[in-house]
């Protein structure tokens, strides 16, 4: 992958996090016009096609549901005063609520409030979607302070045919395989869950328009689960093509990294991105595939079985800001986002980048010397670039690819390339005949 | 495997010792009248089903020996008076002893006895089958006391033609490949090396009795080593048909438990009993096969293989109390026994319940919610069952098993199979075509 | 492999110390006098085959070298005395260096100058094989008294075209399938690197001489690199009947000791060496393989891939002594070169008296005590004997080796050879048809 321009990582940083604050104002669902706004910001910045698929459409076992517009939400307390408001966080209402509009007694009305009890000064955020009820969410210790008395409820929202939205991006490389990269878009005012996601993939993506791809890279940003279900149900043919796969959320929080495995387990997907955090060491953690989590669990169910890891900072429901009123735009960092930004080119590059080198000397070493490529004092220690030539030419048996070296090496996939890169330059690796 | 009915386990660990304790006062050898009596004793609890092998008769490279009856057993001192009585302890005589009538100075006496110099207070369990000799056994500290000087010693006991009994049960399932479940019965008052293995099997096979069973179970109690080759030598059509197989012995001790796998090491046996072992915790440990032990030895000779575990509390040979009078009554516990018997049923339950389920919904995940499986107040933090349920859908690809399942999940195999009993109930899953 | 006789490991460390310290003071080089000196030395002591490659000719990718002989080299300072002179240390000659006679001043004789730095007080080894210039080692504290001024510079050296010399021995045996044992033999005054393990090969090829061997056995003596790389070049057929392969050096001092594992990691070699250093255990290491070291980046190289691995004490490069002074007859000692002869010779005896044994009797155990292989006392703890026997038996299945069941089992290779011998002694176990 050649590329042809590079803002440096601070940069990069704040302009994610720029991007997530624009993100991060409106209030999302499933489907409706939160959705649509957010595809708007979204193709104001790269070019996305935009797919409305028909309420009451089928995907697989699922159902696209209607959509859901709100206006203002609300709790006025017996003295008259407004005790809960939608306009202040929209994370105040139950996403997806049923409209309601009535008068209740402190009783009642708290079987239709959600509180975080060990958290009591942060909203949670709920939903309900397949049930229609309605609801508020709000801070414990505000609840506690509600008096006893008749309260006004007003949730000015409805729901009604008509279509949910998710937008994609192909970016075509020299083969029509496909590298897919896909976040969720469907949740309000949370800013790591996942303003942060789609915001990164965003910078990503212009990134790799201006780059000569081996892979194609399509992007996909569409609402949770039946969101990836829409895609997948009508999108059988390219599913045959896609070779790397991954799902992102969660990544400008100061945790992890956390990278997934896909349900196989040792795609080369998982490989790379377990390379690149190998190598960031620390608190990097690999986890073997659970089906939890976010639409990895669609791309990796059985009858799709596809190569999809999941990548964040913390892992999800690990830390106490997840799905609360806490994740907001102080809790993503510009850079952790540009980190974040830059994992996941590194795994893209390795996957670019990979191949598997054929010796083209390969009855015992050959003279390094004479190429240039040896120091010519004998007896002093090995360079570092030395051993990692070495290890590409031992290897280059067309069975072990760049990766496969730096895995059994332990060098950087970047010095193994390097070592490769020299070893064809002086004219003794060749490619593969079927990599040509 | 349907239950009908489950006394509870402090009831149960009851029964086992108390049949147990039957069974200890009687001086067994490897054939002869406490044998048969022993195998009345079971015979009164369950329907057994008597072989006597004609002494003279060939086991593959083992003879069987002749019967081995003793009345009386003891030697007088100097002054007269009894020093050690047969009648105290059956321990004291070896076992399978030459008859002897004689007097002699305590110096020739002394290499006639044995003894455990380091623990001096406990009678050793001595046994010379095949190779004629006299001989007692007695505490250390007795026979330091013992004072110069003329003893007589007696062993009415006399070697004859006749047979070597052993019995089996078997409780025929829905198929007529086996389980075979094996007791050692041949050592005489020894408690937990092996009236406990006895007293369990006897309480299992009577509740299995009750059971609609897949598999049919096969209960044996022969003497060891030269039972299990005999049985082994005329069983040439059972054998092909065991798919499962379990030594049982020493399981009223409070340590272990402690599971040796089968010679394969990854035996369906092997997975279930370490799948119970590891969610028990504790000392419970897994151990490889080792050709020591008890009648594993013969099951999973080289010629025969087969998938025989073995079963214990306490490693036999690695407690202080093993083969010594202090392996008594005391040493084992109703509680301990009960456990044991409840970890052999949880793998024979995990054996009968396994299957490779099929998704019938496998393109992404079916919709829960609507069929009451999932709970409906979404961004909470996912309840276990939901996961469970998670883990089914994702692996039921006709591949893995439920204990697959379990194992790459971490859930417990009861917590895995009620999920898929649930999604079946649903309709979302189905039995693969070869094993409706 | 029946051994004729044995000298003790005392006799034989003071042995092996005595022909290094016979090879110790030649100036050797990759081509030359000092390489034909030694291998004279090495001809006395075992008969030798000399293969004299002449200068020009190619090796694989490599040109064998023109010859170098020194006569002397000095250094003499600016008040006419010498400062550095080789007749005290053939290491203060850069090896290979081209001829010099000249005065210059001490700034631009520095440029010439190899010393180390952090080691003062040693003289480190340093050669120029393939790109000509003439240069002199030195102990750093002595080129820091250099007063300025200048200095006479004498290098009585010269290049010319003639021959690279190597050797080999082959010791026949039953197979023409071939171990081959390798040792470089081009550098100068270093003990350990490689006197050691020279002197070692050779005590070991008297004794597997006087042998009754399985396969052949060849031993290279030849320069590093381009020594292996001449004799592969043209012995493609050899190459062929290599079955097992080990390089060795630096087997003189305390440390390790050190095996690194062949290119395909489980060679019997590998398993071999591998089974006999955990027995030692201690600082005992096993390393996988990795393209530095010595001649087995030659042999490992892809396009041949041959089961060598490399034998040291101390891992080169690990020790302060590497390539320096210090390496002299003191850091070797006869107990550490006896003991690495012992443990190649350990390696050797199994890979020799290894095969799969068949058990005769495999249904079920044999009756071990009417063949006097089994205490008659029942019930007393297993003896290891026992053990090792019953390990025999039961893996006697045709497809495990003795190495297999040592590595299962856990016994030292030499307990299961011997059980397996008292069992063929017993008729109970026989050779697999193919091995007969």
């Amino acid at each position: 992958m050649a590329r042809r321009s590079t803002p440096d990582a601070a940069d990069r940083g704040e302009k994610i996090h720029a991007f997530a604050s624009e993100l991060y104002p409106i209030c999302r669902s499933i489907a409706g016009p939160g959705l649509r706004q957010t595809l708007d910001l979204i193709g104001q910045q790269i070019p996305l096609e935009r797919i409305e698929n028909p309420s009451g459409q089928s995907a697989h076992d699922w159902t696209v549901p209607g959509e859901w517009e709100i206006r203002d939400a609300w709790i006025r307390g017996p003295s008259g005063e407004i005790v809960v408001d939608y306009n202040r966080c929209n994370l105040h209402v139950l996403n997806y609520s049923a409209p309601i509009r009535r008068r209740l007694p402190l009783g009642e009305l708290k079987q239709h409030v959600f509180t975080l009890p060990d958290q009591p000064d942060l909203i949670p955020y709920r939903t309900s979607y397949y049930q229609e009820r309605w609801g508020f969410c709000m801070r414990h210790a505000d609840l506690e302070r509600l008096e006893p008395g008749d309260y006004e409820v007003c949730i000015d929202a409805h729901h009604c045919d008509g279509a949910m939205s998710y937008g994609e991006y192909l970016i075509p490389g020299r083969s029509t395989r496909e590298f897919m990269l896909s976040a969720h878009i469907c949740h309000p005012s949370l800013a790591n869950d996942n303003c942060s996601g789609i915001a990164v993939l965003v910078e990503l993506a212009k990134l790799l328009a201006t780059c000569d791809l081996r892979y194609s890279y399509r992007f996909l940003f569409a609402p949770g689960t039946i969101g990836a279900l829409a895609w997948l149900s009508c999108h059988g043919d390219v599913v045959q093509r896609i070779e790397h796969g991954l799902v992102v959320s969660c990544l400008g929080d100061s945790g992890g990294p956390t990278y997934k495995r896909s349900r196989r387990g040792d795609a080369t997907i998982d490989r790379a991105m377990e390379h690149v955090l190998s190598h960031i060491g620390g608190t990097a953690t690999c986890l073997d595939f659970t089906p939890d989590g976010y639409d990895e669990r669609q791309y990796c169910s059985p009858g799709y079985d596809l190569p999809f890891g999941s990548f964040q900072r913390s892992a999800p429901g690990t830390f106490p800001e997840y799905h609360t009123s806490a994740d907001d735009l102080d809790f993503i960092r510009p850079e952790h986002l540009a980190a974040s930004h830059d994992m996941i080119l590194q795994a893209i590059n390795i996957i670019e980048a990979d191949y598997h080198p054929v010796n083209l000397s390969p009855m015992g070493e050959p003279q390094l010397g004479r190429r240039g490529l040896y120091g010519n004092i004998g007896g002093t220690a090995q360079a570092t670039e030395i051993d990692a030539i070495r290890w590409v030419l031992n290897l280059s048996d067309g069975r072990h690819s760049l990766l496969d070296m730096a895995e059994r090496s332990g060098f950087r996939f970047d010095e193994i390339a390097n070592a490769a890169r020299k070893l064809r330059e002086a004219g003794l690796l060749s490619q593969r005949q079927d990599e040509r």
